[in-house]
């Protein structure tokens, strides 16, 4: 099934079974008020949520909602946990390569991952606000999942039955403020604006065979200003798959119900698919050429990030925003 | 006025409002359920849990709970941001000086502060469970506040008018992960464990003169197995301010209401008064002596994290637990 969150009824929105084709929604208030409110007791709900899904899709709810993506907030507007991976290892590798650093071996053994912002997510049609184009602004495509109740020193075997959602994200970075912010050591705060999601959250089995091995098998496609940017794999190069990641988060703490894993930026080693952020084709650009030409994005420029199934049709939804200038209060 | 989260009632508890000398409580329903709801709504939620609070130290409220410390869970029983910074650089500087590293001088102008874990913490008698003594496990005595919303780009000024709630809080720290996870450079993922509060939230105004300058100005206690072991006053060699974290914070995305935002470990220039975290004593130890002799915490010791007002009085209650073993699933 397909889940998302309507902009109406609170800063959590409220929770609706979406159809497959994405075209029509039903409040789900019977299972739960909001997606945080299914994941708290979602062996509960989720029975309740799939009963609606397969009436929806029987044509059985005449009065469900037309859709429009612009209605829908992130499928969780606020989140208690996200923390973000770096699955796809040679995404790291290139961009470590372009600065003449090595990679330390460890990478391939152990997940580099980060504590994210969650107190609030953009919706999948909302404007980027930022204040400066000085920053550096750039998009990272990204598949994610959302986990249950995760207990500490969880094993990753373990870990698989714990996704619960599969999301796709544009974790937003601000390229030219990184450098100076993970040089103290202490990760990323200035240097990550606010992420935006695809319109629903899809449970696994809804993926038929494209989620598989702990991973999501099929393109991320991105945009920039309609033109095609990346299609990278996420099924390939994955060196961590999420119930790694979720392993990786869990060895010192439990996780809460809730918890937004991201996979990191996808990247494929095959140059040919491109990118699915700017720095990655900069740096790509840097080590054939000896130079980045593709400037990052500009108030006004817009990114597309979608996946499509093997029919053509879209199954998240597409985030589609634009970068605005943000005027500081005085 | 002083509020706490009571452990019935689900996962965010069940908001209070607590007597001055913390020996009774009243639900406050008519305010909000939760502690998150009332900051979701603060401007309408604060003057109903005020008026509460006058009835309650008038002793209109015969029938207030009579309140004991296990029956509370943290504040915030999970929250949607928890930022903590640095703000005593003299605890940086002497750590760092212990591994013969300089301190970067602009650590004196620019806060050091990471993306900590809230999906859910540790109420203040809590144990906690660690699964490892190898892992070197230590308190951070630290006092926090709590934000309304914050738009993005608040200046320091502004700031301060944000500030809705003061708490204590101890960051439990596996120092022996920090290294290998800090020389990554994305932060702190496993090597801090959940982290755990003092009993009550209290009002700016309800701590009178010991809030001041965007600081709280009173000694702040630590104890190990009943041993005093710190009493650094929080108002002393803060570099850096509440107000100057929250614009920190704030630089590049708005903060949902709710944010906690941690001072870092409370830390005075003058050695006499103790430390507020093992691994500073055990800094001192090894600048003296050479070696530091100090242990890490092992499973059954307990920590005491106070601070009283100018009468004796404990302010926010104490944050009193012990470690446990804890044994993973298999």
């Amino acid at each position: 099934m397909k889940l998302g969150s309507l902009k109406a009824g609170g800063r959590d929105g409220t929770l609706v079974v979406v159809s497959r084709d994405l075209r029509r929604a039903v409040p789900a208030a019977q299972a739960a008020a909001t997606l945080q409110g299914a994941l708290d007791r979602w062996a509960e709900a989720s029975p309740i949520l799939a009963g609606i899904a397969d009436r929806l899709e029987a044509g059985l709810l005449p009065n469900a909602l037309a859709l429009e993506p612009a209605m829908l907030a992130a499928p969780l507007p606020r989140a208690y946990q996200f923390v973000d991976g770096s699955a796809y290892v040679v995404h790291v590798e290139l961009v470590r390569r372009a600065r003449g650093v090595e990679l330390p071996p460890s990478f391939w053994r152990d997940p580099l991952m980060y504590q994210g912002g969650s107190d609030g997510f953009l919706g999948p049609t909302d404007p980027i606000p930022l204040a400066s184009e000085d920053w550096g602004i750039d998009f990272e495509a990204e598949v994610a999942v959302i986990t249950d109740d995760v207990p500490m020193g969880v094993g990753t075997a373990a870990a698989a039955a714990h996704i619960r959602l599969v999301l796709l994200l544009n974790d937003i970075s601000l390229r030219n403020l990184i450098p100076a912010e993970l040089a103290k050591g202490f990760g990323f705060v200035q240097s990550k604006a606010t992420s935006s999601f695809a319109p629903v959250a899809v449970t696994p089995d809804e993926l038929g065979p494209a989620w598989r091995d702990g991973k999501l098998h099929r393109p991320l496609l991105s945009f920039r200003n309609g033109e095609p940017f990346g299609r990278p794999d996420a099924g390939t190069d994955m060196v961590f798959d999420f119930p790694a990641l979720i392993a990786h988060a869990a060895r010192t703490r439990r996780l809460g119900a809730g918890t937004i894993i991201g996979s990191g930026t996808v990247a494929n080693r095959d140059p040919a698919v491109g990118a699915s952020c700017i720095a990655e084709r900069r740096t790509r650009e840097l080590l054939a050429d000896g130079r980045a030409t593709t400037p990052f994005l500009r108030f006004g420029e817009r990114v597309r990030i979608e996946m499509l199934d093997d029919a053509g049709a879209s199954l998240f939804g597409a985030i589609d925003q634009a970068v605005v200038r943000y005027e500081p209060p005085a």
